[in-house]
């Protein structure tokens, strides 16, 4: 049976999603708990998430033949996984599913704060733009970003990526209290693609740079014009969508 | 020069506020940052908060000859600390000013959240009273501790407290999305008196206590029927009033 499971992880303590030798990883750690019900079966995310970086919701697939009904293998999964990592929901996948190629749409969101200095209690979770922020501009250079695009300004070099065309279909700041929280939905994200992004937001927001940055290194495909990679203890995946199948 | 601070910290890695040979304290770590400014000087705090327990806003005093007009004092001070701990803010004290003895209320707020499993991202700064909660029922219970009363049903052992008796002016429980939030306003508070509150409103809140219980305690004084002490990561302290002096 495949099983789809949506995890809640804090990456603070993680070497980011993907199994790697002698590093603690979220996948590392979900395929040992899993090990004890299936032992050597590997478990599939919806994306990759990069070291520090948490997940609100991240669903992920693995097989298993031990028979347990949803509710119980979540208890179980739950009882062997560490603190920082609980499974939030389980359900038989459906036909076909593939918690990565079946994925349509992410979800991430980034949480700023101002103030004039920082915060104790939020420094593992959020990032401090600084005394003020100009959030219509903000508001103006994310939404500059929606549409299908030439992402190569926003992407870190390293990846594997083979083309670097994706569509955001949502790209938003809302506040709440002193939080600003950047929202972002694409068909897919490049290499730091959400950090880039929130680096250059931030600097709108403290007036360093115009809304229009945004288009002008949309269509130059320059990463020097986006120089910054916001910290990653500020950033979320929400979510992933899927369509029924 | 007397100097008035507001501390925010993360309580987390810290042996609560009080100096102590050989640990982590928030006092200590005051102290050392001061002492790059004025070696020696002492720090007081409007009050003590436990290993584990955090401040969004703790009032302090200290004197300094440093002759440093306060915002210079409190960027010195932010440079100083570790980055659990910052000056939120930072004045002369008024004449006669003592943190401690001029408080006249306190507030803390206890932070818990309803869901059926642990949230990896909540488990440092909430606690998880279960799948649901009986609000109405913990604002009841809650509500019966506002007054003058003998809070030794609502004490640990090994307090040097000389009277049990305190004032509460304000005990209320609000709610945010799936977070339940228990705030309590007093002249003092006994040696983890806040936490056994917050013990007993959770059993409330999951139906195995009623909200008379509350008035029951209060009125014999046994500690037996408040036997819970509730975990310090969701516990803060919001503030402390002064009068003008």
């Amino acid at each position: 049976m495949r099983y789809k499971i949506v995890l809640e992880y804090d990456g603070s303590a993680f070497h980011g999603w993907q199994r790697q030798k002698g590093c603690r990883t979220v996948q590392g750690e979900t395929e040992a708990a899993l090990a004890h019900i299936t032992p050597g079966a590997a478990v599939t995310a919806s994306g990759r998430t990069d070291e520090g970086v948490h997940a609100l919701a991240q669903p992920a697939h693995f097989d298993s033949d031990s028979g347990l009904d949803p509710e119980t293998m979540m208890r179980a999964l739950n009882h062997w996984l560490p603190e920082d990592i609980k499974v939030k929901s389980c359900s038989y996948a459906p036909a076909g599913f593939d918690a990565r190629k079946s994925a349509k749409r992410k979800t991430y969101e980034y949480v700023m704060y101002v103030s004039p200095v920082e915060s104790p209690l939020r420094r593992t979770r959020e990032c401090r733009i600084g005394e003020s922020a100009d959030v219509a501009a903000m508001r103006a250079g994310a939404a500059a970003l929606v549409g299908t695009h030439d992402f190569s300004a926003f992407m870190s070099s390293g990846s594997s990526a083979k083309t670097f065309v994706r569509t955001v279909y949502e790209s938003d700041i809302r506040t709440e209290g002193d939080r600003i929280i950047y929202r972002v939905t694409g068909n897919g994200f490049l290499y730091n693609m959400v950090r880039i992004i929130a680096g250059a937001l931030m600097r709108i927001g403290r007036g360093e740079k115009s809304p229009a940055s945004v288009a002008a290194a949309l269509a130059s495909g320059d990463r020097r014009e986006m120089p910054d990679i916001a910290p990653p203890q500020a950033l979320y995946l929400v979510g992933a969508e899927y369509e029924e199948g």
